[in-house]
């Protein structure tokens, strides 16, 4: 029997602790727990890709740049979520590696590759830049960095010294330019890391050049994106809560562990999933579920194994 | 006829010309000419490994990170390496699938791998840290990162205001952790590059751990170590000149077109090539021909599909 192929979407939080500053010690000791997870999940019964946020990450180089850019030149966005592909990737195969050695008594391949997911240049997301990046600024702070740069600042944070903040689009992903390689790899038995924060955005143009634009991509929705491209069986989301509730942090919360695709579109478009965190986890497993994967998952990395033996987790079919 | 395997050795010129303070611009319309020539190079002909220089984007991280220690954590070189990685990765990448996708009228996969470089923890190189990276500083500077950090800090530039800057070591490549993955893309002809800065460096501890370092390993060496695991046909290392030269800005210097291995290392041995740039170049490629490799060639970016085909360069062989 050939192996199930499983996506795995890490949070944030299993790369950096959400109450660290981001330190090296920090990020190698949680990605190292966060490893040592992924290889007993993975064991040898399945084929895994594995897909990462990079929030925190792109957030500090964007506050480094700035603050050198006196003496050297800023880059812009997508080459921050470029270096972290490297930065998050590197230390995740690494740790991987030793796991899985470990537990197999054998090198297993790890690799990361730097991944371009291609967007719609007319997604309507383009009209109306929502996703917040970068330092905080004041009103005149915020003022001076749209006029030097270009940006559209946004007011995120009233009740902060410095609420101003640049935001940007967050289109969604419809192509991943390095598919071929991730399948082969994949195919071949190797983990591959791949389309960290969602990707390097790109827009593809009449011509087939795929230009780098400056946008965050949910890297849920590509992690649905790239389950269905390399026909997965299972989509693996993980987050900080073991399953996912209704009601949530309300006197009648209620975790869920099942739910059709229609049952969870529907507790969707009533409010009950935040915007910027379940919401599109929940509409990514749908989606999955939807194009034809057997499951998705929604639970926690230290919940990881139990859920995908069917044992926790919320659990999403058709 | 199975298709030859080409290692290319890209140089720092080819990513950041020397003159540029290393703005997105200029290293974007650098690479892209770089990759133009490399697709007319590889066209069908070729299987093709890049692996390219880093030093300058090295450069930049560390000033960016240090000019920002106060509010966010500094983190070490292996990690502004493994940025790099992805950063120069991503720009050469996306350039190159243009150019060979106008020159084929096709997609042709191409994809960059975060890569690890095994280097050997008795190497004599961690004896004596000889290779200068990041900031200049005064002596009083210099004193207090030492302190600060544990570095070691030495004075390179005695004429400049601010002579002292960090060395770190640059011990020799002794393996490529993620070769089999680089294998198996090659062999299903995707464009590989791979080993960025001559790869992060790492030390492998007798259970198989491989441990993160801090240290600089010669992206020539590297190339030639990765030439001989692919079983590659040809190493080219392009760099700025179009042949190796003795008596080198000389009255009597003289361009080379032919060099066996022996006659290589004896002028290397009386001193032809000055260490830092010609002699590493020269060394990989008399390595790569003693190993069996067809022949290596050291030329210009812009020579380079000239040379592979007999017309130019220095040709060493066996």
């Amino acid at each position: 029997m050939s192996k199930r192929v499983v996506v795995l979407a890490l949070g944030g939080n299993g790369i950096q602790p959400s109450n660290s500053k981001g330190s090296y010690e920090d990020q190698f000791k949680n990605i190292d727990i966060t490893a040592q997870q992924i290889a007993h999940l993975i064991e040898s019964r399945y084929k895994v890709v594995i897909t990462h946020g990079n929030g925190p990450q792109v957030g500090t180089i964007m506050t480094q740049m700035a603050a050198a850019s006196d003496s050297v030149p800023e880059q812009p966005m997508r080459i921050c979520g470029a270096m972290t592909q490297g930065q998050i990737g590197y230390l995740l195969q690494t740790r991987l590696q030793y796991h899985l050695l470990k537990l197999r008594g054998a090198p297993v391949p790890v690799c990361t590759v730097v991944t371009q997911v291609v967007v719609d240049k007319d997604d309507p997301a383009f009209q109306n830049p929502t996703k917040p990046v970068g330092s905080f600024y004041s009103k005149e702070e915020a003022d001076a960095v749209a006029k030097t740069n270009g940006y559209t600042m946004k007011e995120v944070a009233p009740e902060k010294p410095k609420p101003w903040r640049r935001v940007v689009c967050s289109p969604k992903p419809q192509d991943i330019v390095e598919i071929d390689s991730i399948t082969q790899l994949l195919d071949n038995h190797v983990v591959v890391i791949s389309c960290g924060g969602g990707g390097i955005p790109v827009v593809r143009k009449p011509d087939g050049e795929c230009e780098g634009i400056d946008a965050v991509i949910d890297k849920d929705y590509t992690a649905a994106l790239l389950a269905k491209k390399v026909d997965a069986d299972y989509l693996m989301i993980l987050t900080d809560v073991e399953k996912v509730a209704i009601n949530y942090g309300k006197p009648e919360q209620k975790w869920l562990d099942k739910l059709t695709s229609d049952e969870a579109e529907k507790m969707h478009k009533s409010g009950e999933f935040p915007g910027g965190s379940m919401g599109p986890k929940v509409l990514a497993a749908v989606d999955f579920v939807r194009w034809g994967g057997e499951g998705a998952i929604i639970t926690s990395l230290e919940k990881a194994r139990e859920a995908l033996a069917g044992k926790t987790g919320t659990h999403f079919t058709k």
